[in-house]
């Protein structure tokens, strides 16, 4: 069976979040609609990172399998036909060998987090970035940042819903950089924890407002309790940018 | 009577444009409501720049009258407030002297089109942003914004709604740059004719899908002639992005 690899872009505001539920739509089942409509095939399409409700996605990945074989391009341009007006869209489709899974094979995931720091509410980003309306500290952001690099227990950086076994985990990179009132924190590793980067996101912020001390990161990393961390950011602000194989 | 001046951002989709009309709501209108709301006086909000319906604005400019003088905190916090949860906000609030006219003391508008070029439908900007399938050929468009800088008679770039006496504007500066998928268009001058800069930006995107050549821009500025200029860009990948006094 022909095996194909997509890479997916939306804005998950309205959603449950990629996996498929029973309260409501998920970008999941939206695509596998989509793809019922074109092959009348009825597929199970795996993603590379479950994101949750509002959470949005520049370069989520996933697979499925046909029975049949169809172009690229027609795979591309017939699910995204049929997923209009909904605001999910597919980027790129491949084939790829029968060993791929899109879960289990990446290799890096790469995640980025918008945040606009201003006094106003948001207007065109509403419900694509957090408003932050205390001015924070990006210099105690950026110097913070390097404590989350590296193999951890981050056992105080995960939601009390997370599953895993185990909870260390090696994140590879994890920077943020100022543009004007526009605050990006990117995040990189090989696997998450659920939650993992929206409360590294809020303990960032938390340090931004002076709410917690640089100086005592190591120490709330190293206690692995979720209380001492900080804030759960907003799904809102987060985006799936890219997962590598 | 004390004179304010304020920056405003706003998503321009829900709108009818700018200014008051009878058919919907529109930015002018809504402030106009909000002042009210925390002075109880009427008054007028003048806008630097009208802009249509589905335009979007990250720093529209106006002016307006209190008969009694409040805190330009207490302004801009106060709106904001009552705005909410439409998306306009205010930016910056600062008291101006009586001959200031967000209008008519305008030096300069800097406009911003925003492109993405890519054969996939958007999602993330889908009212924000003009997508075009067809992959343009930028180096032909930057070659030939050049022709728009300077004084010309825009007859041919105004739309015929458009009502100003003379077509003579002077471009400053009209620059287009390509990031990835997201095409950029900044065009400048001191006030522009009624849909310039959309029929400009569409002039650009006919060149480079091919369909105008670019030896062919200086005769069809020069034509005065609308039939012979591109399309108009679609209103919601335009932003009045500056005015300068």
């Amino acid at each position: 069976m022909p095996k194909f690899k997509i890479t997916v872009e939306y804005d998950g505001t309205e959603f449950v979040g990629w996996q498929r539920q029973k309260n409501g739509p998920s970008i999941q089942s939206s695509i596998e609609d989509a793809i019922k409509k074109i092959t009348s095939e009825t597929v199970n399409v795996f993603g590379a990172g479950r994101t949750d409700s509002g959470v949005h996605a520049k370069g989520q990945v996933a697979h499925f399998e046909l029975s049949n074989k169809i172009s690229l391009d027609s795979i591309r341009d017939g699910i995204n036909q049929h997923l209009r007006p909904l605001p999910i869209a597919i980027l790129d489709a491949k084939e790829v060998n029968g060993d791929f899974h899109a879960r289990f094979s990446a290799q890096l995931r790469s995640y980025e987090y918008l945040i606009i720091n201003r006094r106003s509410p948001l207007t065109l980003y509403k419900n694509q970035a957090w408003g932050v309306f205390k001015q924070l500290n990006i210099n105690a952001m950026k110097k913070v940042a390097i404590n989350f690099e590296g193999k951890h227990d981050f056992n105080g950086f995960r939601s009390i819903d997370c599953q895993a076994s185990s909870s260390i985990k090696t994140i590879q990179s994890c920077t943020v950089k100022k543009n004007k009132q526009y605050i990006v924190i990117n995040v990189a590793a090989k696997s998450f924890l659920h939650s993992q980067v929206r409360i590294i996101t809020g303990t960032l912020v938390d340090v931004g407002k002076g709410k917690i001390s640089p100086t005592n990161i190591k120490k709330i990393i190293e206690s692995k309790d979720r209380s001492k961390a900080g804030t759960t950011a907003p799904a809102h602000g987060l985006y799936l940018l890219k997962v590598e194989y």
